[in-house]
């Protein structure tokens, strides 16, 4: 055991919302509360910006429902920014907001970017003399941070992803007759990971079930191909159904969208994504095919009603594992999520240098992808499968889900307002 | 008590699907299974298509655990279709279809359209000398039936679109620093039922809260205004939620979509739609907003797992009920909803003659729009409010909602094939 370290906490995260990423916040708040060495938790409003700018909140002062609602509801309640730390006075200034607010645990909740930040506020901090533990908390819905098996936020998109494609599903069965054709765009701008997710809306032994084609990221978008698969479906099958991930690029690596084709009427580019771009394609080769494009956009990630609670526990016990790592002397690591050897699933918590983190993209394996590029192997259902086990209870109040928003008492500043573009 | 009329039952389904169109069935099966003069329960495939093709199956062999499963299974279990009957040998062709299968008792599931061959049906069959009763149930997502007081579907679709409108906010509060913009586009081609049902996204007495601003088919569209509207929200509020229903126009009654602004490079009309060109406008006019653009499309409709346990129930209900109203001896009657003239919500279910069904068409009441044209009055959120009450425990497996297929044990053809083409 290390020597007890006696100070504050700071919490902040950071980067694109997930359903879950209040879950590893919870965690940590109500970890921190376990240790006597931790005297004030504070939250960072909008991420490092919110350090930058002195905008602390008490997370203590909060009441119990609170923290226990911020389980179920999505997106990050201390906010995000995309400001991103470059400067080495942001730098300079994170660690004297430290200083004078005597944090000396730091946990960031974050993906790639912000495990980055997280490195160098940490070395920067030690080469200043200033004794403190950093530990990253991983989210992201794009699952692309490497070491860890998979990242807090995954499970509960492809759930939402692979429940929405069973009821659309539904409803093209009933419309049907060998001529229509559902398109949704799911988000992943540069990896397939969500898109191939949407294949667990397949029951087992039923390759036949929707999706019936998925176009990733990782394939080249060839238009003949594309044009052939949708008509070997409609031969065979009442309705098409297809899901592409919005990152969907040709052979010379651009961007399938309408944008690639022309300007809409304001000299804009077109607005149109991958999703509508297969429609315009189906539109202009087959007759008498309707086609209906579907882009749920962000309310994928921000679906805490059917929201993965294998995911939402794990990002619990990511938060739960950053205090405890940094009470026993860890510093500079990432929480990783670990999966048993065992068929049985079993998830556990590791650690990881955030160095080693910060500098991977971990990609959508090409051996799970099957030779005809629209569906995935036995080996990606296997890895995904467990991570959309169980269902979150979401109170509802008057017909709706009824989430939380933080009190939000804000920490008195004691330094000198830091202007952002000096 | 009419006389008991003894024979076999016909129930199919027609229009476009919701997610409560299966309670309906379920509540006609379940029902008929009470009468001894019942004989044969039959399903029609595909709507009034299933009938002229004697494509029928026989729903008393579906198993308990089938029927139980189209209370919380989305969309059109026997299938719809978009045939309408209008030639006269069509309607001649369904009577021979009853007298060929003994139908005394037709039930059809469905919309004004719905509802209009339903009723040309009935009077066909009495002019030929069959006894049969013949009763509508009422199913639309866009809520414009007239006399009855809603329509099942609709309580479900605008508590799945409040309760997106509600997750979508905690992604754009988190996000948002006074400008970024989300735009979600809902269902509603010829009237802003839906639109107007995520305004219950609010909390009450929080009438700042998201959606911010509530574009209708039923308020003439005006760019200038809208910008204003949008600026003012930014001014105010971290960021600005926009909901539009797809069917929005301009003072011409021209839709407002991208397709009106030109074509793409396929030579075809532009794909986006409303909520697109919103984008556009926005982007073109404000410089550093951000903008996000949602369209759920035919997920709306289908989303069982976000629908409502009032309108579910009482979709079983109004095919309960219809059953009974025709052992009663009713014929050309459509089943309706009632409210009570209490405070306390109560529904029964009434009937009203197929003829007057549908020849309506129920408007959006003007003076449930606030002046400012883009939130509703206090009046709409009375209406709609009890119909979202409530939420269906839908089952899941492996992670995903399990939904049924009939199993389709088909009757044997007595007829000629029907050449549609004739």
């Amino acid at each position: 055991m290390a020597e007890e370290l006696t100070g504050n906490v700071l919490v902040a995260q950071s980067g694109g919302p997930t359903a879950v990423i209040n879950a590893s916040l919870a965690g940590v708040i109500e970890e921190a509360l376990n240790h006597g060495c931790i005297e004030e938790i504070y939250g960072g409003l909008n991420g490092v910006l919110g350090i930058l700018q002195e905008n602390l909140i008490d997370l203590a002062e909060e009441s119990q429902q609170v923290i226990r609602g911020l389980r179920y509801t999505p997106a990050s309640a201390l906010g995000t920014c995309r400001y991103k730390l470059r400067k080495e006075a942001d730098f300079q200034r994170v660690v004297d907001v430290f200083k004078a607010h005597d944090i000396r645990y730091f946990f960031y909740i974050g993906g790639n970017d912000s495990q980055d930040t997280a490195d160098k506020i940490s070395k920067l901090a030690a080469s200043s003399g200033w004794e403190m533990r950093v530990i990253g908390i991983p989210k992201t819905v794009d699952n692309d941070l490497v070491v860890t098996d998979h990242t807090p936020g995954y499970g509960s998109v492809i759930k939402n992803v692979a429940a929405t494609v069973r009821e659309v599903a539904c409803d093209a069965e009933a419309m049907g007759q060998h001529d229509i054709v559902y398109i949704m765009e799911v988000m992943g701008r540069s990896a397939g990971w969500i898109a191939a997710g949407a294949t667990l809306a397949k029951r087992r032994d039923n390759p036949e079930d929707p999706p019936h084609l998925i176009y990733l990221p990782e394939v080249a978008f060839e238009t003949n191909k594309f044009l052939d698969d949708v008509a070997e479906v409609l031969k065979n099958e009442k309705y098409c159904l297809i899901v592409v991930g919005e990152g969907l690029v040709d052979a010379e690596g651009n961007y399938i969208s309408t944008s690639a084709s022309g300007q809409d009427s304001f000299g804009h580019e077109q607005l149109g994504g991958a999703g509508d771009y297969l429609k315009g394609l189906i539109d202009q080769h087959f007759d008498g095919v309707k086609t209906r494009s579907l882009r749920p956009g962000h309310a994928q990630r921000a679906a805490a009603t059917n929201a993965s609670k294998t995911d939402n526990d794990e990002a619990y016990l990511a938060g739960q594992a950053a205090v405890k790592a940094a009470i026993a002397g860890e510093t500079d690591k990432m929480v990783t999520l670990t999966r048993g050897e065992s068929d049985t699933y079993v998830c556990e918590t590791g650690l990881a240098d955030l160095s080693e983190i910060a500098n991977g993209v971990k990609p959508l394996p090409a051996s799970w992808i099957n030779e005809d590029g629209v569906s995935m192997s036995y080996q990606f259902v296997k890895y995904a499968s467990p991570l959309i086990q169980g269902e979150v209870a979401v109170p509802h109040e008057n017909g709706l889900p009824k989430f939380v928003k933080l009190g939000a008492s804000k920490v008195d500043r004691v330094l000198p307002p830091y202007d952002l573009n000096a």
